[in-house]
């Protein structure tokens, strides 16, 4: 059956302390709202809405970015959970399906506890609500059951003592028949103590009608929503240590696990070793046998087999190194392909160029792309030699073979197999520093008049 | 009722290992003593004394660098916290009111349970002595109690079995008014086992002479002394997790909280991120919605809202960014107002120094602010763009809207609008590279003479 | 008694997902392997032999790289532990004394167990095996005593209900007369489900003939051994608290000891201080008082006393830092002396060279060792002072007391007290940025024809 995700999305979140909508802030390097997405999209969903709300404009760009076939329903006033869903069905027009709503702060939900949700729709329950044992159950909503039968949702504050004693929460995860979900929540009321909507409220409802209801558990940690920076941090922590995890089993070396850092599509190969102090942002793939170096930062890259990376490495987004690759400290690489075996070792930026295979990249090197208006692109040929501090400003073309001496600014382009060189004669004038060392210390000590 | 302080510094901490004396090693970018003082503050004291002995003159100038109205006493010989006290009675000639003893290697004391003290002395207690429920109570001195009168202090090794089950334990910090405090220790003798004065003594004199004693508790945590490197380690991770607890509270965005280190006094505003990989040294200040980028090191310095930094850059003492200036990687900022707008994204030394609004510093950038004796100032203009490579021999001033072009070593002033040149021209020598390298490899093969 | 070691690192270790021979991944920056010889070193062995199999030609290598003493024995089919400690019977010949079987993936017994086992030996004890008593016990193999005699070894899978509920499980270390073992192991059948000779077998056979088998045991965490990158890294964690545990002992400061990393090898002298996020690679040693600042990487190099390192320094072999030396950001030192008071603070690539007592490094300044074909060596004088960007193409001596022009290519010897210089003259052009300003801008957005 065709799937509907509704992610909600439209909460300030207060206790964040912050200007961002809560669903803004970045966990693996994304905004969070975008793990909810993925969790989703294990189930191949024909159609996503988002809902957003608070900072709605923010949310919507995001979202746009991320994916630009998700539809956006703007929930106008925050009036609880179920006006957020009802905010979604206009975007579902024409839908015939099952609907899950998702939550934009609760990123751990998996797609295999999702896919027993709507297994359990296919099985016959009309409405399935994922729920989970909690380990202090505090304040949340408790299932209460009858045998297999989920009856209700009970709010903490309205439980009497035996509900109180459930230790089945609600995460407030549901999947149901689209049409019968927003039939139920036209029949939602705010009779309570906040005035709100609440989208639990429809498991009753369904029951009154002689509906079934089911409850899906799942492990409490799939259940984490964020509601506060510390949670944010600790939500930040387990998401690393998944993908800690994830890299060892696949055959990666982490030598200091807790100090690598991935974002959510990092992909590194078997036999890769990654350093302590490792810093991948998004868009990161890394060949089997390369080595990441200590204290290297990645962002929007790839570095091929064998390639060496770092230590104090940066790669930013459109670096691209070839097999044998070497990129060493101090060195800063962007929008740039690295050709097989080429070599730049120190201190030097590299952005919009080429560097051919073999080509050896001296020290203090720098591709002077921008002219303070526009980017230019440098062509350095195959095992071209490019001497310590040459300069290229580009647009410009250094051919293959050729060399570039020491110091020089190379303006022109230099052809296969040719020396550029630039620079004025080194002159020496004997016994002068000791003089005019002496020269600034009496100037120095001058008392200013 | 004014308050005086009395930290006692004088000890050498053997188990430290150390040259240094003990309260000169650092916790959160001070040294140890640093911390007593500041949770004394809190009682705002008209008088503060340090009594120092080991590593007198070393203790004595590192005062002086933080509050030089801090009153310097000298314990000539360790005999006892008695002993030590009544070093500081000179100091104190002519105070009237409370004195409370803290000590300079226990750096975790509240201002608010220095509070409760002062409010029980307010309250009637002649003596007041701060306790704590030991988890194990193991050798600490003891606290006996009679209801709310405190008896005695006895020490683990001259307590009775009954005693020795006592769990409320002896912290040594002390309120009592000044005259008494002087006049109890004047009583203590130093008949016991290792020859030394208590202070804890006091208590059983001022009870002998009818006064009254009482103890106040806090907890446990407060009361940790530093005796070896590794409890000290241990001060370090406690303090980082208190200042990374408070930085979240307050809305800063950590990315990975345990990878970012905090000084004594670092101040981070609502919604400035801050990514992995992260040191502040004292006197730093970030302001909301800056970003500071993973493997960035901050010391004495300031980013303005908006700003961001690194990733790889390092701020040192007098580096100001204004709103929305960017410092990128490999970048060193020392002395210089980096102004709104401004750009200095690559491998650049920018020292003793103004940039201008919008101005762009190329890669390579060095402002040469040292002659050898003296260092000198470089002005940079408002959107001026200074090329790749460009040394600026200060002191210089570069117009605004002017330009250098790359390679360029500046030693004169430019103009307003004007471009400043001067370089050798390229010459591409054709064909010449691969017959070098063939030259170059055939001496390298020679076999040496 | 003479000792030989056996170390057996044949196997391949396919839940490590690697290429790699098991024991050529790294723990501490050495070889897995290298731990069980460092530990058996602590007996002096005459012989030591260390059994290959899986990526022979690889282990065979990185053996005669440690110490070439080490004889190489090939176990052509890994057919069980009794298969390959008979590998090494010829690597033997004429040995006679006791031999010590250890495994190349078990890297942390410690010297002190082993003098343990031939202590027992020297009592009398003909095979003594060492055993843990494990916390769960597991699948181990356990070890059946009759009162002080080890009567068997008995594999999990074939013990009885008693047999399981034994605590005392088998390591597999093994010390035995040389001749005996081999005898004894000659008498081992592979009559069992997997169809290998176990060396665990030789204390039935042994008994069977009236000699006597004890059991020696040491702490569990000893015993650990590695199957799985996550166990890899999980003795990398617990190799690392115990050399940063060492470190405070010995009275070195580290700030947050939790993020240096050591090598087996490191040694850093008392009151030297390790700010936090350092590495050292192997081969390293920091004399007291030296400062190594946050972020900064070291490996076979020297640090002398009160020196300072970083932020943001690279050390790379053969980097000798005299007393007092300073070496700053974004600075890398390779093959070369820093000498007494020098000084090289900002973007410098140093390799090479020797750089004089209190010489100034300026900023950008970058030895050009590299030819192409052969690296050259730079020689710096005492209190020289090397202007920023200076290129220094070596072969090439600069004098004491001499001084380099910023921005400067050095291709001649520089004599005592000159001062070189060779740069062009800087022209200003007036208003000339302005205009070139807007026809970029324009040509910028032109279509492209």
């Amino acid at each position: 059956m065709p799937t509907a995700l509704i992610v909600l999305a439209a909460g300030q979140g207060t206790r964040m302390q912050s200007d961002l909508p809560k669903v803004m802030h970045e966990l693996g390097g994304v905004p969070l709202f975008a793990h909810a997405l993925a969790s989703g999209a294990a189930l191949e969903p024909e159609r996503t809405v988002l809902v957003v709300g608070h900072g709605a404009e923010a949310v919507k760009r995001a979202a746009r970015d991320l994916d630009d076939s998700i539809a956006i329903a703007v929930q106008e006033n925050q009036a609880g959970t179920a006006d957020a869903v009802a905010a979604a069905r206009d975007s579902l027009t024409g839908f015939d399906g099952d609907a899950v709503v998702l939550y934009g702060d609760t990123p751990f939900i998996s797609g295999d506890t999702l896919g027993r949700m709507l297994a359990a729709r296919d099985a016959g329950a009309d409405v399935v609500v994922l729920g989970f044992v909690a380990e202090n159950p505090g304040r949340y909503g408790r299932l209460v059951l009858d045998g297999d039968r989920l009856l209700r949702i009970v709010e903490f504050k309205d439980a009497n003592p035996a509900e109180r004693d459930i230790t089945l929460c609600n995460s407030g995860v549901v999947a149901a028949d689209a049409g019968l979900l927003f039939d139920l929540i036209e029949n939602v009321g705010n009779d309570n103590a906040s005035g709100e909507y609440y989208l639990t409220d429809i498991v009753a409802i369904a029951n009154a009608r002689g509906l079934s209801c089911v409850a899906i558990t799942c492990d409490e940690a799939e259940t984490l929503g964020i509601n506060t920076r510390a949670e944010l941090a600790g939500a930040e922590a387990r998401f690393q240590a998944g993908k800690r995890a994830e890299a060892l089993d696949n055959g990666v070396t982490l030598v200091a696990p807790d100090t690598v850092f991935f974002a959510h599509d990092t992909w590194v190969g078997r036999d890769a070793v990654v350093e302590p102090n490792v810093v991948f942002g998004p868009g990161v793939t890394v060949e089997t046998g390369a080595r990441i170096r200590a204290f290297s930062h990645l962002e929007g890259c790839h570095v091929s087999r064998d390639a060496v990376v770092g230590p104090f490495a940066r790669l930013r987004p459109g670096a691209e190194l070839a097999e044998g690759a070497k990129v060493g400290n101090f060195v800063e690489i962007k929008q740039a392909q690295i050709a097989a075996g080429a070599k730049v070792n120190h201190l030097t930026y590299i952005g919009n160029a080429y560097v051919g295979e073999e080509a050896n990249i001296g020290a203090g090197t720098v591709t002077c792309n921008y002219d303070g208006v526009s980017k230019h692109h440098t062509h350095i040929g195959a095992r071209s030699f490019i001497g310590s501090d040459t300069m290229l400003v580009a647009p410009v073309r250094i051919g293959d073979d050729a060399m570039t001496a020491t110091g020089t600014v190379i303006t022109r382009d230099v052809p296969d197999g040719a020396m550029a060189i630039g620079r004025a004669q080194q002159t020496n004038k004997d016994g002068l520093w000791p003089k005019m060392l002496a020269k600034l210390k009496r100037m120095s000590t001058k008392p200013t008049s």
